[in-house]
């Protein structure tokens, strides 16, 4: 099949072995189980707070170091300044690309589309491996630390899922960290659940926003949603911000080198524009369809350029892989040396007329107005306070407020043309990458821009061109991502402005409803491209006169009588590639009858344990009995198909002509539909309950009753 | 049955005259349709944000004129200016009770509950009605313009949910606004969406909190969600904000009496504390402790006082309704005036520590220290500022930070007491009313208490009492309506300060787990009072162990042929209250097939429109000549059980003896589950799909295919 990909069983298969487990479980096992939900949601939180923290410390220090010895060298000679930089950050861009090709080629990427996928029922091989979160937590380190135009928002969401993963599957049989009580949580529905909070606590961490996190995970990612698990996402998401507070507090005392002010984005720009008036929509308007225009012309790139890379460039192996990175890396060194250093410097503003602003800033600090190559003691170089400085202070320095024709349009213009394809030739490269630090920076920039017409056209000292950045962010988001509740509650919850509320709505109201008019949002065009089958919400409107019969065709079924031969059994499953298959069994009276649906999985299972097998054709009365010889997590699905193949399966030719009784194993009750029902009711269906498998059956002969809600409510 | 109620039917009925009204359905139409919907979401964002404007301005005008007449009069005599401030109180609450007991009964209460019950499918029996609508408006202006312990904002949620529906239904028929094109919303899916955007327009109205209403709707109420309706629900929302925002600047212009800088809530507590130590983590956990005994405590007393109304007071009759409520008036006017006039006045802080404090506020001005009955120009009366004032104005003066010691500890514990056993008496009485603003004020109050013990015991100046009471507030309303995210995001978007937020996340985390140790949350306990049979999200232990065929029993299945007589019909219509009734057909060998599921509704419209009788009982071939006769429309359900009974059609005795063919009116294809199927997957199946009937069929005998994701995913 499709490279591998297999649906998730969210199904409880109601087999015999499985009622006979739960009738067993008592008060106790259920109360276990209720607090290892919530200690998992607690660890995920804390896991993913501390990787974030480490990332981050990380990146800080890297850059710190970096931009501290380059400026150091410098002051003697350019070209080894220049030198210094580059290999710095060819080195960091190479163990990044090194540790993802050769350990984790899982972890390239932003790992957003894939997660969404998991979350609708697919598997991708080896998204959620302990060895994929490793790599991408390293491999981050490198391409963020190395100075790519790409951002770690994406890979910490990956990385969270990873964390939940991981500890749900009871830790990796590789690395020897297997703890056999979680085998209960060794099952896809329950691992569902806690990728979804890992999900959130990724985004909680990234933006600081559990707010938003908790919205991301519910409008991007998850396809379904239960109002139960919105509150240990909550709580998730509320211990990730404990865990990131209390680690940012810890390093306020100066334990972090030079991790300190910076890192976690928090973009406070409480300073900015409370008020606006009613002439400023417009260009707000405008920057808006500007960021639906943009957005969707960079998705429509990204997807020519990311289909070249899948089909031509990346198939010419990992060498290949590792030579554009480093290739990249080095066009963006020599771009954020290169182009500062053309660029004239500005005097700095009159100290009288903003006496806040340190111009040019102390070096070896944070801040605005960089002195680079500027040879009066009063001057700043606008585009290296921009471009030559890492993402997060880059942003807020596009963010600042009161800063009033800090940056002149040319600048601005020139690190908008230059990102804006850095961006994209970056995007789609073998290491981690995230696409929301990169789409802030161009909004940011072009907001700037509308923000420096607006205050020449009105001359008011109420416009802040900060204000008109966050919006142009906001809008570049909205008109790529296409997203909308969540992307407005991070961009408050960064920017920590609440009065900008209702604009950001109106930004992103216009910029997704633009982009739409163009192509599908960014994560869905690469789901697309990587071919995940992933089901919309909404059916197709073809399915609307497609009946259920007219969709399966002509194809036989593939199906097993009860009492099955081995070797018949053995023969199926080796020559087709389904997973399901119906069980019928004859009546006396001779007519059949369909007694369950039994997976490809728990036939694997049996086939292995050869305890079932048996001499004679006739059935035996097993009940009461399996669960003597299975646990039903026997039959529990191992992580990311690590399960073992029917052709690793070995068995012996005497074996072959015995028989195996099938009837505890199987489903009894999958759900089922008439053959003329619509294709647009069986997808409703299929995709509400997430289910794998539905069996077309003839119209039923007669109905033994009507269910209504009546019949569904407690006994009172 | 259930005192009137009925299901919704969400599910599609695949009839031949949809099939053909499907086929008909051009692009145009389907454009037409889809502006429609965005086109109510606009019109609903408006006309909740203009009700909730007209209820604020109106409350704010009474509650102006009220205090002002009354301080007025008292400057003459004490006597007469409590008598005029009872009367007035009193008139206001007449005309409130008056209006709901007489023309819109079901606009009493806070309206979520049944809001709530609609969204997962039952219908209460005038809950979404034009005049309920109106009733809740006026009725709201009067209960809170009269000083009564409760609040307007569940009754928002219920206007918005009740302008939503009347939109849908294309105006009311009784007051003859009434538009033909607007019949495609007249299903109950659209409604659904509608009420939806609706309800999270209510919120974001009453506590100007977009994104509140939104995770409102989607916590709270809705029990079911689609991602693309998020997007819509958020449009909503976000035309509120702009609606609200530009009256109150209208109104900033001084067009609007008394309202000026109260009325519409945004306590802002920016000035709060931003920062805290550890050790003050442990009282603000103590507080979410508290709100949750407190907050279970409150609705355990209100379930007996609610079930003891239901069941004794209010069967007297309307006359006793307004008698409680007029005498709920008298003692909470009693007791506001009263309390406030036996306590003691205390100086004003010095001016020189405080230099922005104005103490006393100057009379007929909004603000703290208000001077009620102190005999010296610099005293002010702690109690009367929390008391005698409007909510509002009361919570602004708790939450207020800066000022420390303001309030004395047994005056809040005072009105703690007074105010909790209020607010109790008060829910439940024959008027509109919300719980959020009295939760606040208890929470608030006994917030503001712990602020003052812990200002005592630390003596540290960064500690802030009104800090103390938004935690409290949060408290309260997390141990009494177990809400979490969306409590959380309003609680920020209120106070504008979203540096709280985890201080929040903390409090609420704590107090619904309290209060969850001791019963359900507050709308919950309501909707079981109510008899209301909602289903829960997840299925009952007790399901696992049952299964379909036990579920239904030896009842015997009420059944159609599909050519049946007239008379026929109607006797076993008359004979049962079912809705749904399966339909059989024979074939040539005898036998029997179930040819689909017909409502009762589309019975009913068959019967009164006459034109399918036929005289012999030969199946007539009517494809593709239905759509002549039927729009798919005249099938449309009216809103709230306004529909035709069986007992209101006359059929001549010559046309009960006439023939119906009912096959091209079925529901060919309803969802149908094997017998031996578990309860608990019969319930997510009915729950997830919102259906309203499932037939429970034997076992097929066999299997026609299956269907796996790559069968519906889209043609590429
Ligand atoms: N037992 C079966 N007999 C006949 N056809 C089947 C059977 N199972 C699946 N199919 C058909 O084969 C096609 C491919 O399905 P596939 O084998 O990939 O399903 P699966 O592997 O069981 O589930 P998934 O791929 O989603 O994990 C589908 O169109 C389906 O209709
Ligand atoms: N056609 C039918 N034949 C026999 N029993 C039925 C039929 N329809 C419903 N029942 C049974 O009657 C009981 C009451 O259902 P009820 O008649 O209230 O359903 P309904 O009115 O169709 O739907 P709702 O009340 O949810 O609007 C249920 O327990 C159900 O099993
Ligand atoms: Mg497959
Ligand atoms: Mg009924």
């Amino acid at each position: 099949g499709n490279m591998g990909m297999e649906s998730l069983d969210y199904e409880v298969v109601e087999s015999l072995a499985y009622r006979e487990d739960q009738a067993q479980r008592g008060m106790w096992r259920h109360i276990s189980y209720i607090t290892l939900k919530w200690l998992f949601a607690l660890l995920i939180g804390v896991g993913t707070g501390l990787s974030a923290f480490f990332i981050n410390i990380s990146v800080e220090n890297f850059s710190g170091w970096k931009f501290a010895a380059t400026f150091a060298v410098m002051r003697h000679s350019y070209i080894l300044g220049f030198l210094l930089y580059v290999l710095f950050n060819g080195a960091l861009v190479f163990s990044s690309v090194y540790i993802v090709t050769q350990f984790a080629p899982a972890a390239a990427g932003s790992g957003i589309p894939e997660i969404k996928a998991y979350l609708n029922g697919i598997d991708t091989p080896g998204i959620l491996l302990f060895r994929t979160l490793v790599g991408k937590i390293l491999g981050s380190i490198g391409s963020v630390g190395g100075g790519l135009a790409l951002g770690k928002e994406g890979p910490l969401v990956h990385t969270g899922a990873c964390i939940a993963s991981v500890l749900g599957q009871g830790g990796s049989t590789n690395y020897n960290v297997k703890w056999r009580w979680l085998r209960r949580f060794k099952n896809d529905r329950d691992r569902r659940d806690l990728v979804t909070c890992g999900c959130a606590a990724g985004v909680a961490a990234a933006f600081r926003s559990p707010v938003g996190g908790v919205l991301f995970a519910l409008e991007e990612v998850t396809s379904w949603w239960r109002s139960q698990l919105l509150w240990r996402v909550f709580f998730t998401s509320a211990v990730v911000a404990v865990v990131v507070r209390t680690a940012m507090r810890w390093c306020g005392n100066g334990n972090c080198g030079h991790f300190g002010s910076g890192g976690f984005i928090i973009w406070d720009i409480s300073g900015g524009q409370d008020d606006y008036s009613f002439y400023e929509l417009l260009p707000m308007a405008m920057l808006g369809a500007i960021g639906g225009l943009l957005g969707a012309l960079f998705n429509q790139l990204t997807i020519f350029l990311s289909s070249w890379r899948r089909n031509v460039l990346h198939k010419k192996g990992n060498r290949v892989k590792i030579m554009e990175a480093c290739l990249v890396s080095l066009i963006t060194s020599v771009l954020s040396f290169g182009l500062p250093l053309m660029t004239k410097c500005t005097p700095c503003p009159n100290p009288e007329k903003y006496p806040d602003v340190v111009c040019p800033r102390p070096s070896g600090q944070y801040g605005n107005y960089v002195n680079f190559n500027c040879h009066s003691e009063s001057h700043y170089n606008d585009l290296a306070t921009i471009f030559f400085n890492t993402q997060d202070d880059a942003i807020r320095n596009l963010f600042s407020t009161n800063t009033p024709r800090e940056y002149n349009s040319y600048t601005l213009i020139t690190f908008l043309v230059t990102f804006f394809l850095l961006a994209l030739v970056t995007y789609g490269t073998a290491v981690p990458s995230g696409q929301f630090v990169p789409g802030i920076m161009i909004g940011a920039t072009y907001g700037r821009l509308v923000g420096i017409l607006v205050v020449n056209a009105s001359n008011r000292d109420s416009v802040d061109e900060g204000t008109y950045a966050l919006l142009g962010a906001a809008s570049f988001l909205g008109g790529s991502m296409r997203m909308t509740v969540s992307l407005c509650v991070i961009m408050v919850e960064i920017t920590n402005n609440l009065k900008l509320l209702p604009l950001i709505m109106l930004v992103l109201l216009i910029s997704k409803a633009v982009g739409d008019a163009f192509n599908a949002g960014f994560y869905e065009e690469q789901v697309q491209l990587r071919g995940l089958p992933v089901l919309d919400s909404r059916p197709k409107r073809f399915m609307r006169n497609m009946s259920a019969k007219y969709t399966i065709g002509t194809k036989k079924v593939i199906q097993f009588s009860r009492i099955s031969k081995v070797g018949h059994i053995v023969s199926v499953l080796r020559s087709n590639n389904h997973n399901g298959f119906p069980v019928i069994d004859w009546l006396h009276n001779g007519e059949t009858v369909v007694i369950g649906l039994i997976l490809r999985s728990y036939l694997i299972v049996l086939l292995q344990a050869k305890a079932d097998f048996q001499h004679t054709p006739i059935p035996g009365d097993t009940r009461g009995r399996i669960t003597f010889r299975y646990d039903v997590r026997d039959f529990a699905k191992p992580v990311s198909s690590k399960g073992v193949s029917i052709h690793d399966i070995n068995i012996s030719p005497a074996e072959m002509e015995m028989y195996i009784d099938l009837e505890p194993f199987v489903n009894p009750t999958p759900y089922i539909v008439p053959e003329d029902m619509s294709l647009t009711k069986v997808y409703n269906l299929f995709r509400q309950l997430g289910l794998r498998h539905i069996c077309v059956v003839p119209r039923p002969s007669r109905v033994l009753g009507v269910i209504t809600r009546q019949d569904l409510l407690p006994e009172v």
